[in-house]
């Protein structure tokens, strides 16, 4: 009877039953007690139940709860759940981009690109002088370089997740600075494959032309560009076709078909992460009848996905990766410590600088930094990558967890006192924006 | 890159995205051009986009959008897709079990218990001598008859998931029918598994003890009461730990989490199946204050998944399996006209028969026998489980496939016109019930 697929399912049902009742009480925690965000209750929940902490314990002599899988390409959760995961991912983003105005967003793509050109360009060269001021790597021939330069690929990476949902749980999602956040991520998310591309070209073949990182740029924006042109002009038939379904939850059903079909064409065809499709879609269908129609269920699904998406993300943090390898603790301790810190300064720079010359104060530009900062499932999996591939060792792959751990729980225990206060754009510009604003509505 | 877990995703996604629009294509059909129930349309829409079909084509020279994986347990869905479509039948059952009055349910039980014994024991018989008349098998010895014993364990599966879905779109599932029809699938599952833990027994070791016979019995029974018992003492207590948190979305995770745990330890710890865990907590929690807090945001999830479920059913009929193996096609097709006639006959006349003698009229025995008529997903599985441990060929699988798709198609055509017009109670029994319910509210 071992071949009975219903028996695997239970287990993993088991787990399911786990995740969310340990994402609830973290949450719950964190709300009531801690008063951190909800969020890092449950990332936290996740951390703690992973294998790698009570997960992996043998209870009362049985079998560890959650297994690491042999078989799911490196990650230590089991592909059904991390596949639930990723769904979640996707429908939280997507709602993300149904709540966002999408004039608003069209108005901010100007500087949320300076934004994320800073918060990509500074990250990895920082990264990249970290790796070889430690020795991890040196600066001898390209092949030695080449673990640098996946660091500071992985130092660039912005999860969006962590942001969108703290300024959803705050209700500052559709503010000038959330917009930017968001936008900034999609411009990101381009600028970032672009550059894993070269890294992984880089450590492949030893060299890169500037055909085929021409061609990932144009896929990668042109899917984007496509879709928002797309988006704009069509969204009102396509809302008319699903309004013409009449079953129940036909609305809500086809809606979350269009985020999944758009997250999937993103990854598989033109590069980009499946998220960056599903905000699209959204953005492409916020300005419609369909969006109030799905507003509620989609509340509902949100509240049951969700949660399971970050307990994940925690349980693939390792913390026994840190320390592995050749390189001794004590070593590994400091280009911790060093990476973090970067981590931390060159996105709050490269990110914080440009905002302040494209129309935000002081306090926007701190906004936008601190929402740019967590690099969340993104920089894992970027990290999974070059260890499966062997471009690093378990040492620099310790060494990235905890930047990653770091920046992503930091960033939102500083996010919600950031967004308390007054306006974070500049005088001259606020006036503007609030005429525009005024003429829009 | 091909070790990308997200690419991985992004194609199960893909496929995710394809089914929930076939699903609501289908159901959208059947509602107002066939006006069939919906269910049936989303059933015919997997079959359409079935590896076997659609989904197998290499379209346009590429690959074929639903790829048979290899290592699914005998099963032509990926295990991500068939892990959703689980949860997806649980929440189905779990609001079930919610929508069900469990005064009424508690009243039902011994109609029920005859019922299903009925439905079990005739169908188990007719199968067995189907086999056996047609060639299948023979009586000479224990094992010239397992062929026909397993048959016979197939033909006794229900699958309340259909039935679930029709009375719910018709708002009948609180009616003395529908009770007896879901409680009678719970005795009916109980049943089953005892069936075909003998039927394996015998296939494996040629014999079974009446002890290990008697210890499934026990637990399964044991799990049932147990979870019913625990269930109306302690659910206000339940009820209320949940209701203390607060934070969004709380009180869905929390139950939606109670009745995976339910489900899962049915299946893991008391051989039952998942559904029957989910069912039994959703009645444990029906008279709480809970049910009415997570109505509606319940609803919206199970719009979102349940469709799921029925596609991902459809897709694993395999029409290619009938007429397979060494038997003729003209003898396959005799076989399967025959064992489909008994299956219908053997269910009607099983359950339907007690169902006169214990409280209900022609009118309310009919709607009870067309209730437990569908085989569906349980019987699907139980066929596979026998084809891939090779008790059964691929001849008698593909006939078992007819049988299980003409009675999951049939039923709900006939179930919505059985349920107009009047009480389905004998007069006698009817007055007496309605006295009660008039106490009870």
């Amino acid at each position: 009877m071992a071949e009975n697929p219903l028996e695997v399912v239970a287990h993993l049902i088991l787990l399911l039953s786990i995740i969310l009742v340990a994402a609830k009480i973290g949450g719950e925690v964190s709300e009531r007690y801690l008063k951190i965000p909800p969020v890092l209750g449950e990332l936290g929940a996740g951390i703690l139940i992973s294998p790698f902490l009570l997960g992996g314990i043998h209870w009362f002599g049985g079998k560890p709860i959650f297994e690491l899988p042999g078989d799911a390409g490196g990650l230590p959760v089991e592909p059904q759940l991390f596949f639930i995961a990723q769904v979640a991912a996707i429908v939280l983003l997507f709602e993300a981009g149904l709540e966002t105005n999408r004039k608003q967003f069209v108005k901010y793509v100007r500087p949320a690109t300076a934004v994320a050109l800073g918060g990509v360009i500074l990250p990895f060269f920082m990264g990249f002088a970290a790796t070889v001021m430690l020795g991890f790597a040196s600066m001898g021939s390209i092949e030695e370089m080449i673990p640098a330069l996946f660091v500071g690929a992985i130092m660039t990476a912005t999860s969006v997740g962590i942001t969108a949902r703290v300024l959803a749980d705050i209700r500052r999602l559709d503010s000038p600075e959330g917009v930017t956040v968001l936008a900034g991520a999609v411009v990101d998310d381009v600028l970032g494959i672009i550059l894993l591309a070269i890294v992984i070209g880089i450590a492949e073949e030893g060299t890169v032309t500037a055909g085929s990182v021409g061609l990932i740029f144009l896929k990668a924006f042109g899917f984007w560009l496509g879709l928002m042109f797309i988006g704009s002009i069509v969204s009102k038939y396509i809302s008319n076709v699903i309004l013409w379904f009449k079953s129940a939850g036909g609305a809500l059903v086809l809606v979350l078909a269009l985020a999944f079909l758009a997250s999937a064409v993103a990854e598989i065809y033109f590069g980009l992460a499946m998220i960056i499709g599903a905000y699209t879609m959204g953005l492409a269908l916020s300005g419609t009848e369909l969006k109030h129609q799905v507003e509620d269920s989609m509340r509902s699904v949100n509240n049951f996905l969700v949660p399971i998406f970050f307990v994940v993300i925690g349980m693939q943090v390792d913390f026994t990766a840190f320390g592995a390898g050749e390189t001794s603790l004590s070593t590994s301790i400091i280009f911790a410590v060093v990476l973090t810190t970067f981590a931390i300064i060159s996105k709050v720079v490269g990110s914080g600088i440009p905002a302040l010359f494209v129309g935000f104060n002081k306090i926007g530009a701190t906004r936008i930094a601190l929402g740019m900062l967590p690099r969340g499932e993104v920089a894992l999996i970027v990290a999974g990558i070059g260890l499966t591939s062997g471009v690093i060792g378990q040492d620099i792959f310790g060494v990235t967890i905890v930047m990653t751990i770091v920046t992503t729980v930091v960033a939102p225990l500083l996010l919600i006192p950031a967004f308390r206060g007054g306006s974070g754009l500049r005088v001259d510009t606020e006036v503007e924006a609030e005429a525009e604003i005024g003429d829009g509505k």
